[in-house]
């Protein structure tokens, strides 16, 4: 089932898809009515009401490869947007980045204490898995892999690995090998097992046409980052919603900083070719998954 | 499978059950040689090594109910541990109990620092969810349902919102209701968890038997909390291996604070024969769920 028409604009599509997840969001946290109320407050405050929902918008994208359900989506769009705003309530905390702005709005640490963010964080995770077991997807051993996928991606050889290799690379000079693991791992992940487990959600894909989509989704991921260290420098922090600058500042390794701004620039143009390369075998299934990766190519937020 | 022989002393049993658990999570955390090199090593730090290991032993004396084999009970017990691992990282951070003085090793936030706590205990949640989907243990529909089961005792509405309560509750004076809700939450939906995930890797119970079951893991969580709580203020940190005393100097809401030291131990007594009540149906299979409990009551550290 499509969300909506295939051959809807793709911004009536992606604001169908951003809707739709909030309202899952929504749905499937706990109520700040709810004892612990502050917490469950909180949790709201970091999850919902904000955000561009890419890692969402890449699962529904590439969903339409495999034929999933919408409400299967739903789930991991979910799930996967639970790891992520997870990990960037933590990521903000004074310990990590000490950030304190976010989607616009103060971060969590801030807006509440840094022991309820670091709560916050804690259970956002927790609940990104109590959804995926929870859930009825279908065949309850595929299921089992996926959320294998989705863990393997967010722990210590994944999203928090590439974290824990950032912080150690503060202020050293990374060369672009060192430099593409740290990120493979920081954001690729993730962006990889939001385009997987999308296609995951509906029929069994040949082993031809995974191997083309987990090429795609690695390209995708480092598109991502290459086009967010782009932005950092050039975006003010009003467009962005977070506070801009503040990897050089941090003497963060960047691609701006390794390969200066135009060869950023091209390399984003290159990854996006590879990436809508790897797309051809699907055919016009992909067109969703191809006008995204147009969008997180050419953002400017 | 019985690890040990059903006769042989309960001394020998437990001390068989650590060194199971300490094997299979040397096994199953990630290599100190895997990058990012030092995240690993902490979490390694952070979770062998030390530890009575009462939840792992609660899931393998569970397991004896349902004929649970010792494979898929290490696989069970490493997950909790796991996830007890991660709390205890982050309920020691400067930002919570600030303590520096865990398992007789400094917590491990002063041993490596900060963020790779914080990322530390990420790590070990995700690990937990990542090893229970991963593993073969039989029914993958039952092995959701336990994933669920484990994500909600751990989550906002278990482990971490008791945890949030007890923040709230720092200088307050809370009535045994509140207290009991916050215990219930913040140490007793992960013993409860344990104990009925250790059941449930064996044969399937008769809902009498899981009513029953689940009434003595109640009963055994509310006693670990008031023995942890009379040891708090009656044992000395060379004993326990933390820091004594801590609960009243943070004017922490307790059972000694609120009955008084003798009534503590008279409560203490009484859940544990309600709990031992609990195990009478299931006879003879749940002599060394008695002798556990026998030795969580009478425990002196």
């Amino acid at each position: 089932m499509s969300v909506t028409s295939s051959a809807a604009p793709f911004a009536d599509w992606m604001g169908d898809v951003q809707r739709r997840v909030e309202a899952a969001l929504a749905h499937h946290l706990p109520s700040a009515n709810g004892i612990p109320q502050r917490l469950h407050e909180a949790m709201r405050y970091a999850a919902l009401g904000g955000g561009k929902r890419v890692r969402p918008l890449l699962a529904f994208a590439a969903g339409e490869l495999s034929g999933a359900t919408a409400e299967n989506l739903d789930v991991i769009a979910c799930a996967v947007e639970l790891i992520h705003a997870y990990s960037l309530v933590h990521d903000d905390l004074p310990c990590m980045d000490d950030d304190v702005l976010r989607r616009g709005r103060p971060t969590c640490h801030v807006e509440y204490d840094e022991a309820t963010a670091l709560l916050v964080g804690d259970s956002l995770q927790t609940l990104a898995f109590e959804l995926l077991a929870g859930a009825d997807l279908g065949e309850p051993a595929r299921q089992l892999e996926m959320i294998a996928l989705l863990a393997h991606a967010s722990g210590s050889r994944g999203m928090a690995g590439g974290q824990a290799i950032d912080l150690a690379a503060a202020g050293k000079a990374l060369e672009q090998p060192e430099l593409e693991l740290m990120h493979a791992l920081k954001t690729g992940a993730l962006i990889r097992a939001a385009v997987l487990l999308g296609a995951q959600a509906g029929a069994p894909l040949t082993s031809e046409r995974r191997g083309q989509l987990d090429r795609f989704a690695k390209r995708a991921g480092l598109l991502f980052q290459v086009v967010d260290d782009i932005l950092d420098c050039t975006a003010s922090t009003a467009t962005l919603g977070k506070t801009a600058g503040k990897d050089e500042a941090a003497e963060k390794p960047t691609y701006v900083a390794l390969l200066g701004l135009d060869t950023a620039r091209a390399y984003a143009e290159e990854l996006h070719a590879e990436a809508l390369a790897a797309l051809a075998v699907f055919g016009d299934r992909a067109a969703r998954l191809c006008q995204l990766t147009d969008f997180i190519c050419h953002r400017r937020f």
